[in-house]
């Protein structure tokens, strides 16, 4: 039977239930992170604390968790259920009396050829409410997601109102111009993957511009190449958007992930 | 004890749970209603019906139950609890099996004295996503009601990318210019008591227009009256935008909501 961790103490999965009736449970006051397990180690798990207490701070959710006991938290469901590998959700919920919740599921596993040949995202209209926070008022997410799937595609990248394709529905997005890598200024969540991914295209030479992707541009052949990136799949190369326009090469994006994979090794090992 | 309905079966209340983990309870994929039940009658319950199984349909939620049973479930808890005043929630999950509950809170109560000086608003820059439906995934209306509260006010309109009042946090928007009502054309909600309310100023002679109401020309006092509507409150006359403009009229606000009052009691006296 598997567990969760509640409020600090393990229970069975089972339990881990929240009254539909509460406020904050229905107007979806609350905020999480997705931390991904290797050999029983959750990789970067300071960065994915910082940022959870960041966006409960953002939102003003009141609560007495310290960075510390979350870390030791995450550990207690590790250890209770012996877990190697997952992906793990810690969930903020607030209100007069603030939620803990800490439980897992499979880590995705990605073909080797989506990265070999890029996958296939399409556009949506729609941006997020509160983008800098990491909040499960998802609907949008959900429903872009959804229609991506249903076109076949791996991926649905959000365009806002002005034009720029800002964020996946649960992805970071890049495209890159010449020795320029460039993605959203604003607008976005700061993804623990983009920081690794900001820091690693420096270390091979490239320059980082903060600016609009216009949808416009994707469709004109203006990037060589373009991926997405998340805790689970590191930088993955974007081969088709839409009908529009496909994208053959990724050597930049292959070896961008190559060096995020590299940095949760080197983070596993030295755990 | 408190009861609620759970696919149809009463449950007590405390055991209206759903399981943090779940896909769909994560990612908000559920949309809702609130019904006014008075002297045991839940007022104007087809049309909430109605909206509940639109806004299922918008989302493309699967699920099996027909009007036919939403209505009789409701009553099921309004027998078993021998409710007679409340407001009542019926909320529809999504998912491979979707959930469908339903439980009840006190029905709001607003000092006379609103209705006769008019409330305070603040406006706050926002939409909804999936304006349309009437879902769960409102973390957005949470804040900003949240900031009304903070500065003293009892509603946040929001006020879209196109500078439109086009909503409050739960109700909606109109402004009364000569003999001409105006509320939103599209991009909100279409409220039970909305289609009342414009009912209701064609019959005692106004015209109904349906276009943007700008922040602009609320604050140049364009408009002789302001008022919100939702299921609990009719029509609530503004007296306040911001800090900036005053309404100090509310006749016709006032004539509309005694009109939608005699159309409950009308409900209630003929159930």
């Amino acid at each position: 039977m598997k567990s969760a961790v509640r409020d600090g103490r393990v229970i069975p999965e089972s339990e881990a239930r929240v009254p539909v009736s509460i406020r904050e449970v229905f107007f979806n006051f609350s905020v999480y992170e997705s931390v991904k397990v290797l050999k029983s180690v959750a990789v970067f798990l300071e960065d994915h604390i910082d940022r959870l207490l960041d966006s409960a701070g953002r939102l003003e959710i009141p609560h007495t968790w310290s960075a510390g006991q979350l870390y030791e938290f995450v550990y207690r469901l590790i250890k209770a259920d012996s877990i190697d590998r997952a992906t793990l959700r810690v969930q903020l919920i607030g209100g007069s009396s603030p939620m803990l919740f800490i439980f897992y599921t499979d880590l995705p596993a990605y073909p080797a050829e989506y990265y070999r040949r890029g996958v296939k995202v399409i556009t949506y209209e729609g941006e997020r409410v509160v983008p800098e926070v990491k909040s499960t008022s998802l609907l949008l997410n959900y429903v872009a997601l959804r229609e991506a799937e249903r076109r076949g595609a791996f991926e649905a990248l959000f365009v806002d109102r002005r034009g720029c394709t800002i964020e996946g529905t649960r992805t970071n997005v890049f495209a890159l111009s010449g020795s320029t890598l460039i993605t959203a200024s604003s607008g976005v969540l700061a993804g623990v993957t983009r920081k690794h991914i900001i820091e690693s295209a420096r270390e091979i030479g490239l320059d980082v511009a903060y600016r609009c992707i216009t949808l416009q541009d994707l469709y004109d052949g203006a990037f060589s190449e373009v991926f997405i990136s998340s805790t689970s799949m590191g930088a993955m190369p974007v081969g088709r958007v839409d009908e529009t326009r496909i994208f053959k090469q990724h050597q930049v994006t292959l070896r961008i992930h190559q060096l995020i994979r590299t940095l949760e090794k080197d983070y596993v090992n030295q755990a």
